[in-house]
């Protein structure tokens, strides 16, 4: 059996790399720049030549490596193919085919969000579940499905589209998705803003919102000074991702919800917040699901990208 | 390798039973009354008695039967355990252990809506689909997921309960579950009977339904002819069960939904009316998802359940 992995996570502005042993044990961690410039074509280049020159530091063998797993931000299909990954500049990707051309070492490819959750179960606050949402709450909101240790990559690679969940009818701006109503207009880190200001407009109650700059970390650190406004924006805020995950465990009956993602750095507030919604909207039988905290932050990527080589072997 | 399977679904007031070839073909299919007195104490011994019977009838050894497979009314946890199973009188009852015991030959339990998706994914209108989702749109409205070939059964047994998702903030009247505004009170032919009402109660129009005593299959049947009140009663129909499916496919992204139950006797006319909310609430990238409807109807709990003894070979 092969000794190695290389968990590599494909990101718009730098691409995070881990070398891993095989039982998920981080030998060696760094990054180099994502160059995005004539449609991201050096981009795989690039880490080939990483991961060869790190190999050849290390004095491995090829035959030590059991394989380099790279999480894209984009959606990827059955075979490692990456349909259209706009922060990266690419159209069609053969990503695998073209890492294990470059390289002579089997590849596997997942997106990004759903890789991370596959990280989270294996070494982050997933662990001990099998059957888990991850969910990120950052300037969008992302997710990830495992069901019986399994990714749901999804017929066309868009499984885990969280963050794309029709959740309010009333809504009238529109998502970037195109659609009204989507959970990240609520749960994002902007989308927590929006809702801040609304909140902040509507009411004439004093807040120490009104005096600071307003964003999701500080409308809860109000939230732990008691502010009243605060408050409200984080019924609300806990209310509607509370529905949407509620609709979600009706379907999949998960053990466990991780968040994770900027504004999960709130900590275990947010689950005042999401819990009470969360029971009153879920189907009896799903109410046992546990709601904890991701802890890998940014290497759940690599995490999970060296995860799906262990999968694979 | 054993040569037939047995296929049992177990059902309030009668027991349906199939005896398959390992290929799906159906050798034999009869029903048994099922004696739900006493905590249901007669209904597994009744059903390994004719099991038995059938088995000598047929002059088989105990070694040419790959298994036994059940589906059942209520949540099953791994371990072939049934949590309650109302309309059977069972409180919790070791169904794959008792089974095992009474005949000597392998036993495998699903519920019995997760089992008549593997079915329709088997023999029925999901054939060639590996990832799908089937709604049963009958009484109530039932369901059943499908991954990667693989049921999705739940941490508590309580996957696929599609007719409990939330879609619907501002309904007034409780589901049976004790929730309000579950896609079950609009989905099903007394969900949509209730929509009717209402519709019928609001306008003034004229239309054959008041004419007759309304029902799913007189709704759609007047749709059919052009009625414009049972038109707006398919619209919000269509418009909510769209709603809910696509927040299953940004979920999931699913390769098809599979539409059954006595409502989808109502025919693609439905598909004319989800479709459109369909597309106008899911996520781009997971529009792709095909309609279909069911096409083993009261079979598919008996195709399923061999189909459940197949996957464990």
């Amino acid at each position: 059996m092969s000794k190695y992995i290389f968990g590599v996570d494909v990101g718009g502005t730098s691409v995070k790399m881990g070398l891993f042993d095989i039982t998920g044990m981080v030998i060696d961690k760094w990054e180099i720049p994502t160059r995005t410039e004539n449609g991201g074509e050096r981009i795989l280049p690039d880490i080939a030549e990483s991961i060869n020159e790190k190999i050849a530091e290390k004095q491995y063998l090829k035959e030590d490596i059991a394989g380099i797993g790279l999480a894209v931000p984009g959606p990827v299909t059955g075979n490692g193919v990456v349909n259209n990954a706009v922060n990266l500049g690419w159209g069609i990707t053969p990503v695998k085919e073209t890492m294990e051309r470059l390289c002579g070492i089997p590849a596997e490819v997942g997106n990004d969000a759903n890789v991370a959750a596959l990280g989270e179960m294996w070494k982050g606050g997933g662990q001990g579940h099998t059957s888990l949402v991850l969910v990120t709450l950052g300037t969008g909101v992302g997710g990830g499905v495992i069901i019986d240790g399994r990714l749901v990559t999804g017929a066309d690679g868009a499984g885990g589209e969280i963050g794309h969940m029709h959740v309010m009818d009333d809504e009238e701006e529109a998502c970037n998705c195109g659609c009204k109503g989507c959970l990240e207009q609520y749960g994002s880190a902007t989308g927590i803003v929006r809702l801040a200001k609304r909140t902040l407009t509507r009411t004439e109650k004093p807040s120490v919102l009104r005096e600071t700059d307003v964003t999701a970390k500080a409308v809860f650190d109000a939230v732990k000074d008691g502010d009243r406004v605060a408050e409200d924006i984080a019924k609300e805020f806990g209310e509607i991702l509370g529905k949407g995950f509620a609709m979600i465990a009706s379907v999949l009956n998960p053990e466990a919800f991780v968040i994770g993602g900027g504004v999960s750095k709130a900590g275990e507030v947010l689950f005042d917040y999401i819990r009470p919604a969360f029971e009153k909207y879920v189907f009896p039988g799903a109410k046992g699901a546990k709601f904890v905290l991701a802890t890998l932050g940014n290497d759940a990527g690599i995490y999970g990208s060296a995860k799906l080589v262990l999968d694979k072997n």
